[in-house]
């Protein structure tokens, strides 16, 4: 089976020990995104993954390019392009005091300059059983919005496997008018697959009104032919933290039971959780067993550092029959 | 607003990875105390802070000095002169496994052996709306005494509004009486507006013998024409650790609501509790909101590594908005 | 009071940051072993300890004896000889995520190649009052069996106290069946007065039927003339860990409260538990006294870095009477 | 004496333990810059210093200016804005391997996308009696350039010394012509008093043909009113490093004796060198004295890690009286 | 060009801050060996090169594929079988004081213990032009010795290059006598086209007699029908270090410039020069051409830390270019 | 053979990665002192060493006196008494910039409160064969100075060898007058057996008039019944750095060969001379041969971080045997 992803690759500085940007020089650079994530992980349960991006042909996209090869993805389909990389800043978090994300400009990075035209996404689709895109690509750059829709729609008339995920986030949107965002994500949604997102999307994007969630995901799957909606949430009830997901096949929602979370690093939650997703459906697993893998999945990711998952299948399995009795056992 | 704080600045050693001074010779070096963890998180509230004390005119001096200016203090009253800086050593703690705190000795430092001649008082206050003076220099020796006394006094007298924290520590009083530890603390007391303490404070080493705390409170308030008197507290009750504290005023305590602490470095916290009070005070926000504030800054601050709050009021204002769920939100 | 501990001794290659082999470069080597962790534990209580093993006659011999000398272990009783030690690595926990524990090959150590004629036990006895062996020997090699099996013989003929920790491995005996190893733990258990291990080990690795637990532990001690039989775990209960451990003495059961856990590293808690038993046997404390004491001792422990207890007798006792406020005070 | 810098302040990613940057994810980031350099040094030689110049207003910005102050340059004349601060990677060399450097994109940094028309001149120059300006910034933005030109000719009339530093680069200028960045540098200069630069500057930038250097210098600096024009450069000879500069005042070149490199982290040299001549040009030293001054502040900021010097005046006439047997004293 | 090694790859712990193993716990862990140093730098060449070799199918094992991928080896034909890593500890040298390397026990390696039959050769080398063999193979276990003979001779029978490094170590070879070492390497020598070794390894291993040099190596490559015999070494000249080359093809000896040495870490010359010496061949550069560049990849590899080269081209081209004065320019 | 040093245990703070203080909170504390520095080399030599000195009894106290251990140092005979240690700070230098050194107070640590009747002299020179004391206990407390001249005195009379060390420190002694020093230093002469001075002791301190070199000695040790006077320096010469020694005995000097330095942390190089010499002469070498093997175990132990050397005799030996060619070794 093999998994293409197209999307941003960043860098990813988180300070040391715990602390706070102003208190430590000392960081960690990790190379993460959607896509990274994603492949990683589908990587380590055992699939032959790689990712269709630009890095910069220098020592910085050099290491990125090395640090995906570490993490089982292939760097063949890279195009070296451009001078820079997207980044952000983590902070961890303790207690009451936040994980803290901020970003650096990602806007002139190698991957938001490089045109649907620099991409050979005939080759790229060479091979490939499943392509996964990530939905910040249509709020970067027009470049970005462009290569996005061009390799949804390739992968879909190639009959492809299309997965994507809405991750839309009202800040990087600024510029953007609701309608004009609309209008994006309805494009690329006709060649969608197996898509992950969650009932807000729905409403708040698309502006369905629908309020029953069957009937919702009903009709917005019946709308736009999607196969499979699936998503997941961090939930808080009597001062514990939890998560959990769904999904939606057909005319039924299926949920996973809650699994308790204590976060290490939260970021990547949704990554984990769609790589599960995936593997469940690759490997046509029960809709039950599908959202247990992908919840627990996510829960030992954010029991780790960095955003991207490197646990194999067993690992998964391993932690499902424990019931969290992990630390017991000698 | 302009803010002066007078008190030792100390060196604190943290050994790295959570482990023990016997099992890692790793340290990370602060600077810190009292006044230095008052000032910084003052700054990060928006004023304008700046410290009196003494250093070493020498690498260690410049360090701390380098150190407080980061902190967002001003250096510019520093005398520097002696040798050396008090300091101390952190071992954090975890679940059973108390944080442990082991002090050098501190007589000897530049601060211990600063002669109240050597400061240039008038100068120091110019400018200057509010003063606050840590009690432990009542403890330490006869120049920080001195010192402490004559600014509490000219600060009085130059209307200035005089903070002051008990701070009082048996351990530093071994060959001190408790007649003569008092009469210092009734001394300085009369030059106090806003009053930083325990009810054990003022039974204890002030021996008032009034048991209801409301009469206790104010026959002491009365008696010392203190405007406000502050505390707070670590308390256990059912297996959980909350943080809570009450602010006295004329003839009324208010208490804050408890808030449950997840404690990554405990030192500080009453030193982050005072900011709070002062921001509240100075804001002229209601006693409600300015313990909940007060609170909040304190429980972010045991949440970080170090002694030294570095929260801006936004930032504590966020996690009084979360209701704990922080880490949920992407 | 003079110990003395046969067994191995080996190599702990930590993972820096929480983070697991695959994502970080960053290892702290520390020197342990069940002998290590015990002898150090009783070092830091006030006892003469001393080690009995072999390392490697190079630098990474020397720096391991460098570190049992750290920890308060003699090194005077070791032989230098082979090349290698045997080595883990540890990637520490995280909630959901569990320590993992993996071994490098540990056949061709120093330890266990040395032979039973290479070790001078008559030498290696004098002066001393308790020696302790680990039942690993038993799994290990010839050499290292035949040299517990003497050292056990020649210490009971020489009227010492024999300390006996079963630890029995399945993973370590692929290559041994059933009743080898039954035979072996048979014959050294003759030898054996005091005695660490687990109904398990009594069912299903020597057989006994007995389901009655009182009963059971009162046949085997008889069978073999065990004076002490102790014994400690981790248990799961509503969603909480808690440590809790078990003495027999004669013909009576002694079990202690149990402690709730907070894990920073598990490692290790079977040899606190056994430093403390025999702490409170050789200061002769009732039962219920040393049980606390040896329970409290391994919930420090687990809330430490590293296999190894460094804890002194009053910071056990000061946990015992914080009842789990401990950070409460300043 | 108040001295102002405007120019670009960065974050320099170090890569440790002198490895290259696919070797290792551990990094120390650092705040840099030509004017963060030049002020740092001239603040620990006791002068006042402010940075005029735009951050982003988050956790990065207040880090960055956290670390300014710091060094001890004032941030009260910073400008927040925007998101983005401009970044480099530096992976130290060793021998035959050089230092080297990649920058991130910084055209879209706060200070890059900062208007002439966020900047309040008046108020920045107020009190101030020397100004520098760093020469990129004609080459990064309209905006940058915009500022640069009219704080020099602000700065000109109100009668303050204006430095000008050529650093002129190639790489910065892909998209402007020869001519264009000839009239930048050409409107500027007619505003400056002492320049530092290179005398390749003049000939290949400015296009003059003299060939004789002093004659060159005379015109020069006769053509633009400049009072003193200085430089410094690494020279390899025999196989030694060398750094060696100059001083050109009126009719007359001032040079240096060479001093030999043993080069740590060589970045940074000439603002080193470029504080040394202010601070040798503001005591009135003769000219010999300050190249030497100056030539040893650079020496010793490139045998010391990071860009930013922070050498006292006492520690650079120590360095010159050792004549190179510092290590010999005990 | 597809490249395929035959060899061990071993952990290599360094310690940390170029103190010795006794000094400092803190380790960084490596994976090396002469096969991935090799590959490694012939990948950042950019050829296509693969790994023939077997790790542990645990934690360790796939740590060590993990960083194999980093380096742009391919880990498609890897073995997983047995359970350990030969590992070694580095200690860096400064001045007087020399590296020091200390190796764990690697017989029992999953390499050392892998059989032949557990290899399919015919596979391994479909697709592959060119075969790197490690001698130390011959020296290890009859495992070792019989597939890096099978692998030699397929190689050889499919018209693949074998390349062939002597690698001999009489530390290895205790239990071997000399005429047993001799015949294995006889028998492999007769499939080898490319080798590398020293004239010591002629006379001193194989008993060669011939004293005049160029005589000695056409005797020799006659003998084994070699095409190229290459080596390389560090001498010592009038107080300073040089690394210096040979390459002997049909009758003739050509000889590098030396180049001086300013050694980092010095372990991987050798494999640095082989792999600069293939790319000579392979591009057809002529052999003095051929020789600069691979003395010029080693002196790099020796300024940078860990064994493992990842210099491209052009990093070693401009090295040559510098003439020594990389570090002089901006 | 057994030998005790008394002396002040250190604790010292090295700012990592060749920082200064002002750019890194990461330190690395470890045990030192001449004392400390000497036992530890005569330990990994092979001979018995235990300290006489005074530590806090609290977890400070406790760490070094683990460190202690572990350089091989019996700290049976500690004194544990008082609250605090000494201590300084270490910026390691490079090339231009030197090593500076930066001391806390001391007067106030345990070692300088703790009275001559504190210690049981008696006992502590049970059994012992040679006492080294360092002259520092002449300048700094009364107590240190009594305990000195007491010990001295006692071993002398014990016909122990009594070995002494000028460690004359101006620095430590503005409050005694050259006479008051003088005097001191006359009344423990008459003691020692081996001491470790310089020429200027002899001249500065003593007030020694003769100026050829020998007939100093001659009169000096005859004075006082010197046997042994030995010394070692660094030196500078034609832009090198050398190091050399001297030994007298009787009436006549032995002089080392220079050997040239690359020094890496220079603390420490007089006690690496002085236990090389003890050495050279517990072993009967002749005194040219003592002479070198002094002066490479200082070259050695210069060329290493840390005041603590942990040479073993071969290591000095091959150091000697390789002729500075120590890297040009697999």
């Amino acid at each position: 089976m093999n998994i293409l992803a197209f999307g941003e690759v960043m860098l990813r500085f988180t300070v040391a020990d715990k602390m706070m940007l102003e208190q430590n020089d000392n960081l960690r650079v990790t190379t993460v995104g959607t896509g990274v994530n994603l492949l990683s992980s589908l990587a380590h349960f055992g699939y032959n993954t790689s990712i269709l991006t630009a890095l910069p042909d220098n020592p910085i996209g050099k290491k990125a390019a090395a640090d995906l090869r570490k993490l089982g993805i292939s760097d063949k389909k890279l195009v070296y392009q451009g001078k820079s990389m997207g980044s952000f800043f983590v902070e961890l978090g303790h207690g009451a005091r936040p994980e803290r994300v901020t970003y650096q400009d990602r806007l002139s990075s190698s991957f938001c300059e490089t045109d649907v035209a620099d991409y050979d996404f005939e080759k790229a689709l060479s091979g490939i059983d499943i392509v996964h895109i990530c939905g910040i690509s249509l709020s970067l750059t027009e470049s970005t919005r462009n290569a996005a829709l061009k390799l949804a729609k390739e992968a879909h008339e190639r009959n492809k496997i299309v997965c994507f995920d809405f991750n839309y986030r009202m800040s990087l949107n600024e510029d953007n008018t609701h309608e004009v965002m609309k209008k994006r994500y309805q494009e690329i949604l006709q060649y969608v697959d197996v898509l992950f997102g969650s009932k807000r999307d729905l409403t708040d994007l698309l502006d369905y009104q629908e309020t029953n969630e069957t009937k919702l995901y009903e009709k917005f799957t019946h709308d736009y032919k999607i196969n499979f909606f699936a998503g997941s949430k961090r939930v808080y009830r009597d001062g514990k933290k939890y998560f959990e997901g769904f999904l939606f096949h057909h005319d039924k929602i299926f949920e996973s039971a809650p699994r308790e979370l204590d976060i290490l690093d939260r970021i990547g939650s949704g990554d984990a959780f769609a790589s599960g997703v995936i593997t469940g459906l690759l490997e046509k697993w029960d809709f039950v067993d599908t959202l247990e893998f992908a919840i627990a999945n996510s829960v030992l990711a954010q029991a780790s550092m960095n955003d991207t998952p490197i646990f194999e299948k067993q690992d998964v399995f391993n932690y499902i029959d424990s019931e969290g009795k992990n630390d017991l056992l000698r």
